[in-house]
């Protein structure tokens, strides 16, 4: 997709993840250490009320489901003979926030939709898109929220004014 | 540390940590499978100009070395007879920045500074504080940072008004 093809308010899912106690104590181990997150009885005494994902986890699976579906529609265009847009590195995001618990045996659907979305005054081949990225959980409760951004380049690019 | 305990401007070193080519391509394998995360002749290519860990990986290092700190302070202060503040889980961050790519060899030195405090006008046993996160690299480049956000609780508290 071009800055050009999207749209505001234009939304997508992009795939759903259930978080097992396994992956939740294997990504805790590595990188989020809290007793909440590695122990089931820890997690009950809790203000979680179970063994709660990190929120660092929940974050990198969005990221997962966000890349392979990306990875996934480029193979389609490029199989249509359509030239892929590259998108640029993420300069960041802001407003993350952790809504819900996340469980062990929770599955979050993961959606993205377009913010918004302005040109770059300084590089004038490149538009700036902001996408607010969601996960669901199976109770249809928002667990997670972020607002991305993204250099995204544009079809046919102009001098800028 | 209670909310009371907390300085604004206050700054302490939290660890570092170097970011290998296997760690890098484990974590990118798991969560962010771009080609630039994962092949080094990929990433020479790329626009980081060598293999570059995820923006995910960088944050959940952060979040592994604060953990660590924390529990090592908190040890510190038991072992002295101290009462320990236990804070309440965070709602989110803001403004989090990639600000330079990190590649294969680099180490981050991870800091954390009070950036701003307020009472929670709803709980009065809480305080709201805010810290931003920094991951600066060997050659002292700042290439990491976030706005964090915590409910500390407060060593005295009293009624709100």
């Amino acid at each position: 997709m071009y800055f050009e093809d999207l749209e505001i308010g234009a939304r997508r899912e992009v795939g759903s993840f259930t978080f097992t106690a396994a992956a939740i104590k294997k990504f805790a181990a590595q990188f989020d250490p809290q007793r909440f997150h590695l122990d089931e009885e820890e997690g009950r005494k809790s203000l979680f009320g179970g063994l709660a994902a990190s929120g660092w986890h929940v974050g990198s699976v969005c990221m997962k489901l966000l890349v392979t579906d990306g990875q996934r529609r480029a193979a389609e265009a490029a199989a249509r003979g359509e030239t892929i847009a590259v998108w640029g590195p993420s300069p960041g995001f802001r407003d993350l926030r952790w809504i819900r618990p996340v469980l062990a045996g929770d599955t979050l659907s993961y959606a993205s939709e377009i913010a918004s979305k302005r040109l770059s005054s300084s590089r004038p081949e490149w538009g700036i898109v902001e996408a607010r990225n969601t996960g669901t959980n199976q109770r249809g409760e928002l667990a997670f929220s972020l607002l991305a951004t993204a250099f995204v380049p544009r079809r046919h690019p102009q001098a800028a004014p």
